[in-house]
């Protein structure tokens, strides 16, 4: 049976989690395309719903939890100019503290969904398995799920009020303009990458409990670089730091 | 004299330069916000127009330029959420080939406003001058330009269909997922790396010019980098590698 109708019950609680207040009611995200759902089928994520248009059904495996629908409903569903035709509704993974096990990421106030995204990706590129979010744009929004380009399914995120404990045994970089210069730095075993806000930096409050500044260097002509491209580059250097040894 | 009609011709004229069109046409662009404006001032860099909303025309340096208007008109001509109240008219430099004079970079089809800026803001903080455009999003428009963080002032750009001859005295180096392994790469004294379209890479074209074929070494997990970071990665790499020698 195709669905029809955006009035459908199904469909209007989809539509809803668009909204962060529902997905957080329901516990639930969206993620769109072919790609990513693949990857949620195979990796064995638990999904909720498939949504699929009428035209591309055969292309996802098909099971109880598909609901076929037409074109209109994908575009009414869909955040994406040309909608690929399939979306999967996915579990949220509880919001629980936990200890980092390796490197991992402490976003301070990051507001920019797009940056999220991309530092998610990056992280997960150079093997960072755990990020903290302080005050940070939703994890789950539409535009922060693309650009983790399905990096939001590996990685282990936390945006409780408990991030200083979770944090208390593992030394803390700030990223700033001024401090050791990243290239001078030798990495310890773990840390935790501190990215502040885009506009103002990390926060004096973030500030007090990091244990070192590190700064990468650069012209004077240009004030900061782009959060997700600072943290990338600090990722980026433990990583093949590791490597090396 | 305060302007508070959107059909008076300059402001009309203004409003036009969104369009990429009428940029063109005119050989003019907007920047937004106090920031950007007084950075145009004090660098000297030649201005059409200033527009100014009444409230704040004080902090801004006042010539025979200057239009003062109504709150209501910036909302009009900005691209922003919160207009700051203040806007330059800028003419563009002319689009003429030339040779690199240092390190570069070239993009394929890069599509995205924001990765386009974002690789900007990274070149100016790397000390790279000099970027060739080749079938990429649109210089001007509002969101590189935000996004470059006034990198757009310091950078030298070409768009046109002469890249090939610009740049055929400098080593290409193309990023992809296989080739030397970044760590390993000794730079050339200058070279121009090269950054493909956020879905496919570099195209074939571009790649059969490239002289070498440089990756960033990261986890199987994930497929590929946003364009900008990668970029600005291996900037950043080309940067220190000089630094240090």
């Amino acid at each position: 049976m195709v669905i029809t109708s955006k009035t459908n019950e199904n469909i209007k609680k989809i539509y809803r989690l668009k909204d962060k207040k529902y997905r957080k009611e329901y516990k639930l995200y969206l993620v769109e395309g072919l790609k990513m759902t693949r990857e949620a089928i195979e990796k064995g994520l638990p999904i909720e719903n498939i949504v699929v248009s009428e035209e591309i059904k055969d292309e996802i495996f098909y099971t109880d939890k598909t609901l076929v629908v037409t074109k209109e409903i994908i575009k009414h569903l869909s955040d994406e100019v040309t909608p690929q035709g399939v979306l999967a509704v996915m579990k949220m993974p509880e919001n629980l503290p936990f200890a980092p096990t390796g490197d991992c990421i402490l976003l301070d106030r990051i507001q920019d969904a797009g940056n999220l995204g991309t530092i998610i990706r990056s992280a997960v590129a150079f093997n960072i398995k755990e990020i903290y979010l302080y005050n940070c744009v939703d994890l789950y929004n539409t535009k922060t799920i693309r650009s983790s380009m399905s990096g939001i399914f590996s990685i282990k995120a936390y945006s409780g009020d408990r991030i200083k404990e979770c944090l208390k045994d593992i030394p803390l970089l700030c990223a700033d303009m001024s401090g050791e210069r990243l290239e001078d730095f030798i990495p310890y075993d773990k840390q935790c990458i501190v990215i502040g806000n885009e506009g103002n930096g990390v926060s004096d409050e973030i500030r007090s409990i990091c244990n070192k500044t590190i700064s990468i260097p650069m012209e004077k002509d240009m004030e900061s670089l782009n959060a997700g491209v600072a943290c990338s580059i600090i990722a980026y250097k433990l990583y093949v730091s590791k490597k090396n040894n």
